[in-house]
């Protein structure tokens, strides 16, 4: 078995190509790791799957804390009894790719919504004001900032962001979430190859650290802001959502009934305010 | 109830706010259109929930063919007896997020694999070789190509496939996924708010056309290449592909073992290759 975690990037040989060169250049070079990670809900004698998804291994204890926290399973770090990897797997390459988990508190009774092909009884058709009522009735209190941030504060994050990143990413495969205070300083940092893990990770440090809600906070991604990010920040309690690169309609949509301030396009000294002006400061 | 269907793009406004510059400038922009799109497999009366995703509007019945054939449940078009809007829906927001698809063949047995909480009997961990391993367990072949590509036509096609972009998008908020021939020609173009999704169009697009498999083709993605966009390739038969941006470990793994060529950092006239190098021409 080994006994050291895999890690986050991984080795491989390469050729680089260049136009107009004749020879090819082999090179020695790191491509992020991206492993399955498998959630296992442990209650009594029961072991139910969760989920799997395509992970970075690293913080995979955050991870699962964060993604059963936005799924509305876990309300604080208390409703988890227990977190640790599974040791009892076939090959030593599964060894840090299942995580048990169990809870403090008895199953929500929603399991279904984990259940992707139930009978669909009547018609109840999904739309963008439906996914934002589904996240309204969870019971997510709008976030809480006391502070105006300037225009400056803000226009500086994209810089420490991508600062943090140069010294943990020499693969350009990883998507990075960065959680700030209201004076702009770096709080966190947390990277993967799928961007809602890098979220949930973020989301699950905060609550292993009693740090929700995340008031006066500011939240940072490295790529778009979609719907699911979004959710995943207003249930953490993120007064402000930036991102690097565009906005959905849906992340929008969703960002103005929660009233949060939804900056998008943070890059080259500006950014487009799409809702929640109030809280910048020119 | 509305008779078109929703935009690829939503108008909304903003304010732009830029270092330095004391007012801030309203201003009316575009955001990339999200809205849940949820598919439903009918089988004589009973109608069961397939998926929900999260996508742009438009192509979704190429969206719900490649998903059907990405997630194995068809293998060509002719297992596809009908796709249609389901308009038997509570509020007309809802008309087309919801599309009804019935298959000419039985279901296959392994719906399990949808439900994403069964109960785990015992220790079967899932790791990358895993993951490979089911893909293979699927019977996709090895894809095929006959005509190595000389390296200038893979450093011309990112050129390509951003000037396709920029006719479609406005927005800033797309992922792309472009095919090409053996000659460079692009043959089709899709897009997406995420990119499985843009993935799942263009090979729907292929399937509907009978195109599959795609021998001596090649795909070219606007962002990174996961496991589940090369995965997603290579059961379309896909020999070449290509990323704008960083593969991870599993995608250079899962190519290396379909014996297909894999190019990253395909940008500034130059590109690295992962495996399949007989391919490449120089």
């Amino acid at each position: 078995m080994m006994n050291t975690l895999p890690g986050s990037k991984t080795a491989v040989n390469i050729v680089r190509v260049r136009r107009g060169e004749e020879s090819q250049r082999p090179k020695r070079d790191y491509v992020v790791t991206e492993e399955p990670l498998e959630i296992r809900l442990v209650s009594g004698r029961e072991t139910r799957q969760l989920a799997v998804t395509m992970r970075t291994p690293g913080a995979d204890f955050e991870l699962t804390t964060g993604f059963l926290f936005g799924e509305g399973l876990i309300r604080s770090r208390e409703d988890v009894e227990s977190i640790r990897y599974c040791v009892d797997v076939q090959d030593e390459e599964q060894l840090y790719n299942v995580v048990n988990v169990s809870l403090r508190n008895a199953l929500p009774p929603n399991m279904r919504a984990f259940d992707r092909h139930f009978v669909v009884s009547s018609a109840c058709g999904v739309c963008g004001k439906a996914s934002i009522d589904a996240v309204e009735r969870r019971g997510i209190a709008k976030p809480i900032s006391n502070h105006p941030i300037p225009a400056e504060t803000i226009v500086n994050l994209s810089d420490q962001l991508r600062q943090a990143q140069r010294l943990f990413d020499v693969t350009g495969g990883l998507h990075a979430v960065g959680l700030f205070d209201s004076q702009g300083q770096l709080l966190a940092m947390r990277e993967d190859v799928g961007r809602h893990n890098a979220m949930d990770k973020l989301v699950g440090w905060a609550l292993m650290e009693n740090k929700t809600p995340l008031t006066d906070c500011i939240v940072l991604v490295s790529g778009r802001a979609s719907f699911e990010l979004v959710q995943k920040a207003a249930a953490a309690g993120t007064p402000i959502f930036c991102a690097i690169s565009a906005p959905s309609s849906l992340a929008v949509r969703m960002a103005r009934r929660f009233e949060m301030t939804l900056i998008g396009f943070l890059r080259d000294d500006q950014f487009n305010l799409y809702c929640g002006d109030e809280r910048i400061q020119n």
